[in-house]
């Protein structure tokens, strides 16, 4: 298998002289190969290095604690924040949903053709109906009733199977329900959003109805890390489509389902890639 | 000239039936034949109907007045809003510009062309960058300095130029000044400006500084009629560009420069077409 | 039901001054609202005259025969091509898919969702693998395995299916097989493919592989009516997405899938709403 | 000035462990620092390596010839192709033009507001139409007559005025003449070509017109490096732009030169910023 002797690693840190040289010599002397490499710096005015590596090695797997062990003391000296990732382990993602499945269902197909590095050990919705879908993949279907008068229930039994089933990624596949604080601060930068708008325009509930009634000529998407305040976390990508004037509310909703599904799907990819780093409320893609 | 011979004519008006027979027969007994069409009728619960004609035929210039006159009791029975575009008139439209010339000159190269079917008797500035490029096409150049202070000395002028060449269309191709209720109230659905954002994201100034403090993916601009509302009139047009982490606001501008210039054309070219209707600030676009 | 009394009436002929007042004043008579209109007629050098005209009215499901013998001598005045659609019939609809369902799950979707008004009373397929998808809609699944050797038998037997369940339309969901011309002759333009290149490009078998090795930047998909020249037919539908150079033909695939599934079912709508025009191997798209 | 003190670097060669190590170590050693990188490896399979860097670093443009000899033994060591272009000196690019001056003004303009990093010494046209504007830059407009039986003489006059002037780069900005083998044998992967279609749909004279007869849906340009094989070289770049069937030649002509100037524009931009590494008939853009 081709990803046992992969990883991944994102670096971001304070730019000075030396750096790729540093973590290429390392990688080299223990025998991984950068296979991919994509590195921004931005204005000198700030001065922020960010790094994404694709590096594979004869045996990588049974040198991981090795390598990780290795790079420390780099990281140390050059004040990185960094984060492994090695093939190996895949990630754990869970998916949560609601009424309307055409995300849901678009996460699991472009998962089933091999687009979405990841195992699906879970699906927990607030509705019945993306059951029989879920399940058909043998995937556990979780169903748990929510609403604002109970949302800290709800959320304690979430997490709990969150820990259960040891998962890496939420994704919210049309989940309508708001989190809490606390439900976020247990995910940072880990839990991505569907947003059925053009962020920043119609921020908030029924964005296809404002649409409506401004009059746009354009609907769009946007997914994003979801933060504490409420569609105002870093984009990770956005789209659009066109619309006219014979288009309804309800043309609107189904136009912008195909939007969202293409949108949401292309972030989780992007996320379990290890292509998107987080800066100042805002993403580095490296796509 | 195939132009001497036509003419398009715009309804609006309640939904009843008979409307397309009374039209249609009216026109046929008048010599005048049905070259394209478009009708949108709005949801049985408004039944607004909305309809577009281009009608060609011998000598149709010469039967203008005759045919406007046997139109009319056809109109006041339907309760019609309605307006006639004889092609032998051409329209005659205003620029106004400020420094950034990029809108203007895709303007004046699209009309050398022949994509925009109409004259363009004068240009009005508040600086002299277009000077060159619009006295270059034979069009004169009216350097007017604005601000807000002096905005009713200044639109007063304006007024008085635009009244002398007898102007049927005011574009504001990036021209940077807001003008008063007075000055929109002589064009009402007449003043299409171009604004460089996707309407309603970043509305007033400086969007492309907003869309890169927010980290959007896409950035956006809007052609509209000019209303009272700063950026509130109806939404003619509107397109969009991928940016990425990488482009700054300066990046922003000059991405965004591209998209103005194409949309700005477009709702321009539309209106010179009689292809637009408005209702309930919202256009009806038959493109 | 609204769609009970409503129809479309498509319509071709030789422009000549009255038409539209033949039409829209018999219409009148009998009762009928024109609620939406479509007119294209050709340079006058051709003067081809194209309609679409969706109409409504009282009992209009009970004037069908009436009104169809009233149309009858106006058609033939004008020498018309044309076609009526009552949609309290309405319109059904065959998919004959192959290994690859993804167009065919896209169409069951959409289908689901309200976008494409038809029943669909079968699919046919040369492989199992669509199976449990079109049965879980409660739709029949005829497998039956085809090949160059055998296509006569197969035809045979997919004729007498498409008989059997009165089928208007079939649509080739990548479904990989030739038809022979018998087949094609049964069902002029109601037989839509989707070929998995922008067309011309890629014309034949392994699109994705050509364009791999051309080293092209975008890919596309095409949606036609078949007809007896292979991947020559009408054109009713194109686009296309973006591809670079880390692309192999795998991806290529991956990433076509999806333009494939939007562009076919496009394709499929606007034929069930009567939007299409065939004229001279290329389509008038009322849309 | 920043530029003075930045570099960029081209690399390809067989992928082999320790490449992005030598590099870097001894660009670190040699004061200069990596602000942007790219890196690409080929399926292992093929196993071949590109890279692109841009570097920075005090006084680095007097350091040019000790960091290219320092360079020199690392190149030989892995086999590598390799290109530097230290920004003190700027690229030298002629624009070949002919009588449809769309794509001369955008790129003029476009460099005027510094999206093209070169200077434009001269412009060689067959037509005298872009005279004006060209002048209007301060920019040598010679006025070269081109045809089949002259082509010798006219390329011999040509290749004197690229070498007189230094030239870098050659962008036929539709300048409509074929290039005999021997003139590109002179600037290889260094002419670049706008071609009015989507390559490799439309290949050779009037792309518009087939386009018409096929009924197209999409329009394209590609731009692309020149080579002996009309319209057979690498392609860099493509994009599309939608007709539909009211859109006569004359119509996909003008909508296309909208394309092309665009398409054309990107694929030049790339050059001047060392994005592109031609392979086996393909370009890898870093972009």
């Amino acid at each position: 298998m081709k990803n046992q002797d992969r990883a991944r690693l994102l670096v971001s840190c304070v730019d000075q002289p030396g750096i790729v040289s540093a973590i290429s010599t390392l990688l080299y002397e223990n025998g991984a190969n950068i296979v991919e490499s994509n590195q921004y710096t931005t204005d000198p005015s700030e001065g922020r290095f960010f790094l994404r590596l694709v590096i594979e090695g004869d045996q990588l797997q049974a040198k991981e604690s090795k390598l990780k062990a290795a790079f420390e003391p780099v990281a140390e000296k050059f004040g990185m924040t960094w984060k492994w990732s090695f093939l190996h382990h895949r990630k754990r993602t869970a998916i949560f949903a609601s009424k309307d499945v055409t995300c849901l269902r678009e996460l699991l197909y472009q998962w089933e053709g091999g687009n979405l590095d990841t195992d699906i050990p879970l699906v927990i919705s607030n509705h019945e109906t993306g059951r029989d879908i879920v399940e058909s993949f043998g995937i556990p279907y979780f169903y748990i009733p929510a609403n604002k008068e109970i949302r800290k229930e709800v959320e304690a039994r979430q997490i709990e199977l969150l820990k259960e089933y040891d998962i890496d990624l939420v994704v919210l596949a049309r989940y309508m329900q708001i989190l809490t604080p606390e439900f976020v601060s247990e995910y940072p930068a880990e839990i991505i959003n569907i947003h059925h708008s053009f962020l920043p325009a119609f921020i908030g509930a029924n964005p296809h109805r404002k649409a409506y009634d401004r009059g746009v000529k354009l609907i769009g998407a946007t997914s994003h890390y979801v933060t504490n305040d409420l569609d105002e976390g870093p984009i990770i990508e956005q789209d659009v489509g066109r619309v006219d004037h014979r288009d309804q509310v309800e043309d609107l909703k189904k136009q912008g389902s195909l939007i969202e599904r293409t949108v949401l799907t292309r972030g989780v990819k992007w996320h379990l890639e290890d292509r998107i780093l987080v800066h100042d409320n805002k993403t580095i893609v490296f796509n």
